[in-house]
């Protein structure tokens, strides 16, 4: 994208260079206080959604809740702002994840000054609790993670498949029940009987809908002691996995051929095309 | 059986091998787009049965549901014959679990013209979805089909007394609920003391049949906290089982060329010499 | 025991020898057969026991259960008394765990003679579930037991303290519950609170008793994620545990001062007492 | 503190020691006795709270549970100030986490005393079952209390991150099924959806609210299958983590006399010359 090879070469002023240490890292005091006092604006915006969702709270304290939804709009709106000015690309930071959800945590308000009733925005709204993982500089955990995504992607597969499968199990598993207990025992339909094998196979059991019938009760039974076996088997293989991933304590190095990753210490050559590291 | 091997050696025509080669590969341009082709109408021939069981689907669009039924009935019926024509032994693919999975995709429409109502066949209709299992060509996932087998198979024994004693655990259960809390408080009888159990065991909860005695109560909680130490025991078998065949794997496995070892499960080169194992 | 004693040094007749190991054994032809007749024994005796809990079948059947009871009362008899007449040792036997599942598998009838109405040894009756254990000669699954007891005996100690900081946290949970929420929604007192913590942090979940107040529902949201971070504790250390156990591949010897237990195949001294091997 | 520094110097008499000995020590007869007579003490005293949420029991034997309430109080007020008189700095012992525990299960009585009804004291009274870990001398649990503490530690981090994610998932989702929902399905409110989510999550599911709109049956679907598969997530780390732990613990252990290495967690004794670690 043209824009985005342009901000690269933005020239960096000392007071940007100055804005962007506070804002985005956390060694100097000047960030730490600022990480601290954004945590706390997140979480009090995000108690004003919550709040503004009780009947009794806005009835009582709406036009308070109004304000405190403003002044934290606005707050985020500058903070959105100097972001916008102190990163070196601010288009590829804006078309970022954090870009987007910096955005979409003022948007709601500022639309409600257009649309009337921000009701349906109230969910949009909550998203603004996904700032919180600006706070946690991710560089800490982002050997956690490597470790975590080297995991699930060499499980993606397994994975994948057992999906498949749960979801086939799921389907058949509605439709034999729809069949057994039928409309008569809330089984309306398909669909319904795969809600049911959801619950019941995610041992959740709310238990609007169970079976009444004693075949129903039986495949019921069946459907339970097969999902309650079905955990053990993904838990197993990333178990296995993710201690694998530890033992080896995988290389960052990444072959130039084909791309592949989580090669050994003492390898030489790439596991996957065999071309030389 | 005869016919075997005299379809063995049927000799394999030019026009064979290429529809085989599409049908049952992913190689080639067509294969690929035959495969999302199918994956499509598979899904999409799902959809038109679960749609079918929806009352108010049913009786607005129950006549394009029913042609479009018959359209991937047809189409079906065609790959079916297709995969006959050009396997090399069209009676061992009837036979194979995939061969009855593409039969039964077709049978129930067929069916449905001599005896009336498929509504009974509802169920066999839903395992066409099965089918997906054939798009992705499994032999990517062999590998990681083996581990998991080795893991199951070195763990079928443990499971199997696992299971026993469960069962017995779940049908003594039962037969003390029935005794304690008797058919005023809804067990009826043993089986549905059995049913409870299995219910409560695997932690599904729905709260249907429930303990009302003081005595009763007991019993389950006890019951509970049993279930619940219960699932620890097959996980950690597994996981350490899964484990155990993944490093097998790694240490049995040695390059040819300069006879390397400790290669993970899914290199396809030697990491020293590059040579493909 | 003075009997045990002169049981030893009992004489074994052949047709004894014989008798044994047909009962006992399963590697001839005929300790397969008896294995087999004996399994399809059990289960059918079982079968009745629960077939004749239910109304609707008792009513119709009554009689041909009591005489297919009767049956399976005799076989069982002879059987029992075979085992006593062959082993070398019948007073040990009679003690043994089996002894006493085989004798509590003919007794209720018998006592039915006397005292009217099994009903309440409805529960003895289906203990003979458990003589399936015979079948499966446990020689087999004893390398597989002898791993599992060698892990839970040394998580025993950490499996204790979990145990009682449950039984702690259920404790002060139901007796918050109780206090929060009160008779009036359910929570009677404390015992019934207990049942709740246990029913919730099992995530069993039946739903017969739970929060309705504000407090309460935000005491149970914590109490769930506490439950649902636990069941992670013992896993992890069980799964650990079993692995380890496994990898060592540990021996049977034992130490002959202290007499602990899984030693390495390259110890020469007790690790507990430091004694010589 | 200044008081600490002075304790600290206190000379400790014979009878002191003796007492100390008694009262902390398991090693002595006198020890043992005394932990088993606390023990029996404590769970009574439990027992008594209990008891006495119970209504029935209130009214018909109120009066010897108050007593027995009475006697334990004195008992437990003797032993705390034994503790305070053999301790060698008592006011280190009356600030930690014992000292609190011991003096919370005498307070509620003497507080009766001036204000009326113990009955929301209720809670502080079960907290003395926490005096049950005085027992178990804890020593003997250290070693394995150090591997899961490391293991903790190790993936505290990861949790952390995890537990934001579980929360914003499930206050987002929250939000979703109050907007899907609305109140007239019983989501009155996020906080409420909230508390449904986690019921949901954790799969606990009570079933007291549960979604009625296909819309809303979809999006709960989903979330179950993410929860259930969340939970693979943390207990894979810690598996892999306590694993480790475990491993290092065996591995960085060597004998001082002969200088073997691969001593067992749970060696107290050198495997190859006996000699104590």
């Amino acid at each position: 994208m043209s824009e985005d090879s342009e901000d690269e070469n933005r020239p960096t002023t000392p007071w940007r260079e100055r804005v962007h240490e506070i804002i985005f890292e956390a060694d100097t005091p000047e960030g730490k206080a600022f990480d601290v006092g954004l945590l706390i604006a997140i979480l009090c915006s995000v108690a004003v959604v919550v709040a503004e969702s009780v009947e009794e709270v806005r009835v009582r304290f709406g036009v308070y809740l109004l304000a405190a939804e403003w002044l934290f709009t606005i707050l985020f709106t500058i903070e959105y702002g100097m972001r916008l000015a102190c990163v070196r690309s601010p288009w590829r930071y804006a078309c970022s994840f954090f870009g987007w959800v910096d955005l979409l945590a003022v948007l709601p308000m500022y639309l409600s000054l257009f649309v009337g009733g921000t009701h349906s925005l109230i969910v949009i709204r909550t998203l603004r609790l996904l700032r919180i993982f600006r706070v946690f500089k991710l560089g800490r955990y982002l050997k956690e993670a490597r470790t975590l995504l080297i995991a699930l992607k060499s499980t993606r597969e397994k994975i994948t498949v057992f999906l498949v499968a749960i979801l086939s199990a799921v389907l058949i598993l509605g439709a034999m029940m729809y069949l057994v207990e039928g409309p008569e025992n809330g089984f309306t339909n398909i669909p319904v009987g795969v809600y049911w094998a959801i619950v019941t196979l995610t041992t959740v059991g709310y238990g609007d809908i169970h079976p009444k019938t004693a075949v129903g009760q039986i495949l019921a039974a069946l459907a339970m002691i097969l999902g309650y076996s079905i955990i053990i088997v993904p838990t197993g293989i990333f178990s296995a996995e993710i201690l694998t991933a530890r033992q080896k304590d995988i290389t960052t190095r990444s072959c130039a051929t084909c791309g592949g990753e989580g090669h050994d210490h003492d390898a030489n050559h790439c596991k996957f095309c065999g071309s030389r590291l």
